[in-house]
């Protein structure tokens, strides 16, 4: 496993990552997706260590701006056509370079974020030419707690997982 | 397996034990959650031995509550943040102590609970640091029979699931 | 595999068969079932061999209700707390015997029914002592074609389905 | 595997294929279908490489329909009750012959017309009398990337993937 300092911000995509890949269609389109309450717990790791996070989504979705506000994620960016120039724009706003990123994702439009960072990963169910580019790999499918599982690497890195866990006891 | 007397009162979490952790929103929010029918058994198994029933769940939430009144479980309590406490509270209610009570949960908001029961359970993908604690890890999945399972390993203990069984036939 | 003449008489459970057993709450309870297309092909080939159906379910449930409208199904009875007896006032009233009966279900409150038909299934996922007492166990889970793959251990075992698949040509 | 042209159209079935199947009702019926972000990407490959893409399926689905719209297909037949020969008026339209098209499904509907093209394929769970007269089967089970994996088979045949993944990085 490559060696990383702790980054200064996370990116993560949804589609496929915080879910696995459903999107659930009514008469009135595209109207649900299923998230899951493992994803949270990364999120909470998150909040605890004030690294910040960013959601990049394609999609131009009510439903992730939802699940942002339950999570308090203040950086939610729905409809996001370019992910690479976005991650500069913030970085450039938080003052920090894209070596000090993580980011995950699973498909085409997270490629050329995924290869700039300096730490990168994907679900286990993302497409192989993804995966062939990312540094860490979670055993986990996307929706399933793909998200925390790649949060828990860079903290498993620093140790820090455990002492998580044990201030639960 | 401990041997572990019919306990005086089981408590479960929901999320992730009584579903697969899937948290359905929409732009309205967090709007269903699916159940398993199989684990309703496990309800009225416990129902028929007169063993009370708690859920206790983080979240703050209605459809929690229209799954407790369909199953009869009285002792319904959301948007609980401190599940140990919740439970010795419970206990003294009750007339009883941690020792005599049974739990099943599947994250770190369930462990200092898990670690202070007298019998304690988790989903077969519960978190590994969850499944080192408990007693017994159900071969279920969360939401595929975990809750059902869980409660016949009580049972099967004390050779009371082939009795229900065989009242079946 | 048993030998068995063709049923004059199928009858189906549906939570756990039809379905994987997801009860999809809201804050209004239960509000949605996920069925199988795969399924409705089993209704198909009882409907081409004029074999009558018939679902009898415990659930209370107008979903069910709107599945069985659209595929055409004559006999649909919702709410059954007995499932045996049931079957016996069908069976009189078509004039026709359990052991000419072919039946599939997946949980306790099918045992009976399924010990006195004349040919039982149940689907991969079904509890064990359920699947003790049947006589052909789906390679299929519920919600996922195991009511099709029953129906066409039933026509298999008559050399049916081949002319089926041949009709299609 | 088969040496094919690049195909002058390619035809989609939806339930089974772009769905695991599912149909999701509620008390008003049949309304909710769960549709791969994965295979929004096989639409786009095709989109780039400008080859027409038609979606024929034997229900009449509103669902569709707006899945479509969403991915800007511009062929899309619902309610069709003989794919065969709806292929072949949709060919005499447009000038080709059945052996320049590539067509998925995954059931006895699409039998005939799977039979008839140039290229076909089903997904991984499809019935086995579907599996055994098709080209391609693909590893992703239908509602998981199966048509996408499917539009793949078609590009690395020709070498094109990798010049698509490339050009995203």
């Amino acid at each position: 496993m490559k060696t990383f300092q702790l980054p200064k911000l996370v990116i993560t995509d949804i589609d496929g990552v915080w879910t696995d890949g459903g999107m659930y269609y009514t008469a009135q389109g595209d109207v649900m997706k299923r998230f899951s309450v493992k994803d949270g717990w990364g999120v909470i790791f998150l909040q605890q260590l004030a690294i910040p996070l960013a959601i990049f989504t394609g999609e131009n979705s009510e439903i992730v701006t939802r699940r942002a506000e339950k999570l308090k994620i203040e950086h939610c960016y729905t409809g996001v056509s370019d992910k690479y120039t976005q991650a500069c724009t913030l970085c450039r706003e938080l003052g920090i370079t894209l070596s000090e990123v993580a980011a995950i994702g699973d498909d085409l439009n997270d490629l050329r974020l995924l290869r700039a960072v300096g730490y990168s990963g994907a679900p286990a169910n993302a497409a192989d030419y993804i995966k062939q580019e990312v540094d860490f790999i979670t055993r986990a499918q996307g929706g399933n707690g793909a998200f925390r599982e790649f949060v828990e690497s860079i903290l498993d890195n620093q140790r820090l997982i455990r002492k998580i866990v044990e201030s639960y006891y």
